[in-house]
């Protein structure tokens, strides 16, 4: 803690306090020498104003946070990028606050951004939340919130997301168009509307496609551990072997299902077709390279970020609470999907 | 910013603003039902403390920072992982601060991080940090650092780190074993140790092993953005056919050469064999699999955490200063250095 206060500095200069806080305020009521005789003092003494006692002050923060169930995932750490873009410009600090994807852990982070501790906040709920009366708290508070990939569909606050649904469509039209008779969607929680979108998205095309799904179960939830879902994925192969194409609907998914066919001698493409939802880097060398539905990480930050800021700046919240950015998400075509 | 203080709830509850306060830290001095009378009032009022006031009254804030490059490297997604597990069982809030790799944005985080806003500090250096200046003062202020991953080697505080050296030998020997003659040492930034010390053990290695080295540049600096790094790789294996083998640093050089190797036509093992400092989870799954050492990414930020939180609560700091962990990498041999 820093012990040296505005009134050792005063003391030490044989200035008034008040004199001195103008001073490092750069007032105009304060003449060019006396700023440069307190701020060469302020640095020598290693003067640092408490930020505490500043905000109090000031009632602001210069802060945000970003709200997210985890960094391991690609498109994550992307949006992250797009939202320090927007934040070193405005002069504003990022704090980043994983939820880990509890529900319990996400109430807690949202609570520590009460009352001051930050001026706005960047959220993608975890796939635990299905009630949203943390977030509406801090609404209630003030502070401005702003939601990013995975939103709460019934909460009135700005949403920047993708076209969820229209690229679930398209994933299952790829496979079928490749042959696929038996394709299936592996969510990962069905209560994120980003995933409920998407295999919404999904089964539309089987069904205009006249696919009979009746007789199976096309929508498969798989969650866990990396290790529960490599558990999962080979189960569900093993016991269907009619299943001959997977759209996963996120990254990690993706990755156990690859894992699956090297250790089962599944060929992809031959056997399994895979398309998955991914921003993932490593998708043009993987083996075989993979079919992605590549949403704008960095662009979804960054838009969310701008929005927010406007909330922040214009201090009218409720004007944007209808906002919604959608930015659509490409399918890349690579060899997991090939004939 | 909330509007209700202690004195409204005090007000609103017919009570003095002390008992109110008092009940609100569970004193014995309350008895149960006010203290129950209290806390519903605060409930039905959604009062929330202040934590400015609260942390300039208790002089905790219940906080760490995590200060590193960036999340879009496994390594620290892992490291923040490991970290997050400490916090939660301490009861901690973990707030994580990117640098993006600039020495201007730490210097500007590390500022963040003083007079009471975070307890400690954990820290991995971004490649451009030559001086610790910002850290030291961070020290000053009695606020605990602790290095993991990348440390500032000349100032005394305490690391968590792995056997770099080691590991670029180990690195070095494995590709001269499977019959590389003109194997080089991709580095990002040699001002790291971490790199310095892998590229120290590659020399080594090639020094014991009797190969002549001083005929040609075996450690190449490589940075930038992955356009930039993928065109810095394009250009040195075009120049030097001789080059078979080359030890990646950092992630996302390994996913360069990759990607130069698919666009230039060279095989990997075949042409060209590669090993890559990296915790990729697609190692196993990359064309080919990617021979890698893999460093113990959620352990090192778990144990970085619990150095720190002994810091915090013995509030002793010099005596850890030259605490130094070092937890060993793992060298996992896949196909990209088959013979």
């Amino acid at each position: 803690m820093s012990k040296l206060t505005i009134k050792t500095l005063a003391k030490e200069l044989g200035l008034s306090i008040a004199t001195v806080s103008k001073a490092l305020k750069d007032s105009h009521e304060i003449s060019t020498e006396t700023k440069k005789k307190v701020l060469a003092m302020a640095e020598q003494l290693n003067y640092v104003p408490n930020p505490y006692a500043s905000s109090l002050r000031k009632q602001k923060s210069k802060t945000i946070a970003v709200i997210l169930p985890e960094v391991a995932d690609n498109f994550f750490s992307l949006a992250i990028n797009g939202i320090q873009a927007v934040a070193v410009q405005k002069n504003y600090h990022v704090l980043i606050y994983l939820s880990h994807e509890s529900f319990e852990i996400e109430k807690a982070v949202v609570n520590h951004c009460y009352s001051g501790r930050v001026d706005g906040v960047l959220i993608s709920i975890s796939s635990e939340t299905t009630n949203a009366e943390h977030i509406q708290k801090l609404q209630s508070e003030n502070i401005p919130v702003v939601f990013f990939d995975r939103e709460f569909e019934s909460l009135e606050a700005p949403k920047v997301i993708t076209n969820d649904y229209e690229s679930g469509y398209l994933s299952a039209k790829l496979l079928l168009e490749k042959g696929c008779k038996h394709p299936v969607f592996l969510s990962t929680s069905l209560s994120l509307s980003i995933c409920s979108k998407r295999a919404a998205g999904f089964a539309a095309a089987l069904s205009d496609t006249g696919l009979q799904t009746n007789n199976y179960q096309y929508v498969v939830d798989c969650t866990g551990t990396q290790e529960m879902i490599f558990d999962q994925v080979k189960d569900l192969l093993q016991k269907h072997k009619e299943i001959d194409g997977i759209v996963a609907s996120v990254e990690r998914l993706a990755m156990q299902i690859y894992m699956v066919s090297l250790s089962g001698h599944i060929n992809i493409p031959k056997d399994l077709k895979v398309v998955a939802f991914s921003t993932l880097e490593t998708a043009p060398i993987l083996n075989p390279s993979l079919t992605t539905i590549t949403q704008p990480a960095f662009e979804i930050g960054k838009s969310a970020a701008e929005v927010l800021f406007t909330m922040i700046e214009k201090k009218k919240h409720s004007i944007m609470a209808d906002t919604t950015v959608i930015l659509p998400s490409t399918l890349i075509e690579r060899d997991s999907t090939a004939v």
